[in-house]
């Protein structure tokens, strides 16, 4: 098996310049773990794990100093939406975001992985010919390497 | 909104003794961000995200030096079932796998996202008096956070 035959098409696949809101309700509402960002020209540009989409219900200061938190109100939570309309994706992402390379078309399962494994991210682009072809998710992995042969 | 409220069943909840398999059949089978594991008195111990799970699928020499992975034979994969085989979960925990604190039930949301995002975890278990009343993925939390008020 080879990471093309693996590869899904995958609903969270945004640009930098996509709508926020937009992005984070479509991953919402598939319940997916992350989503894959390209470029202007369609190419896999970033990958941004759920857990660090979470990032922009936390406002700066208490991302410096989590204990403040505890002391925050409530109801900032309610201005969500409003934080995000207007915004792009670009707007979203964290300064220090670590790059993850996509999957070769031909890489095996064992390759993804690693990949997958050494940049603990949840999903891995494939591309060939630097153009996207799909994504592997962790669980789609796993589907795929306990299927009986 | 308290972490109570929105805290979840999961159904990947597993202790440290449960079936590495059938650990993995369920995150699979459920397409879940990872596994949340429990001491022998229930309470939880650890989480086990997806992309740490995979890596049960790289041999430890290849984890060392991943230019190995591309020369690997394809047909290792094959033997992913036999690995994990009368194994428990203890022996899929990543020697350096870190801590991830539980949410207490009266956190706001806020402060569950600021701990999903500091320890760039898919998940977070919820308790009460130490005892697990629930689990908040990151997409459950945006979902959340995004419901009109």
């Amino acid at each position: 098996m080879r990471a093309h035959q693996i590869a899904e098409t995958y609903p969270a696949v945004v640009s930098l310049d996509s709508d926020a809101l937009d992005a984070v309700r479509l991953l919402a509402g598939h319940r997916l773990p992350g989503l894959l960002i390209t470029d202007a020209k369609g190419r896999p540009a970033a990958v941004l794990p759920a857990s660090q989409v979470v990032r922009f219900l936390v406002p700066g200061y208490v991302q410096d100093d989590p204990s403040l938190a505890a002391v925050l109100n409530e109801s900032m939570a309610d201005r969500v939406a409003d934080k995000l309309t207007g915004k792009t994706v670009r707007a979203m992402m964290p300064k220090d975001l670590k790059e993850v390379p996509s999957a070769q078309f031909d890489d095996t399962i064992v390759e993804v992985a690693a990949l997958m494994a050494r940049n603990r991210c949840p999903l891995i682009a494939v591309v060939e010919d630097k153009k996207l072809i799909g994504v592997i998710t962790a669980s789609r992995l796993l589907e795929v390497a306990l299927a009986p042969h």
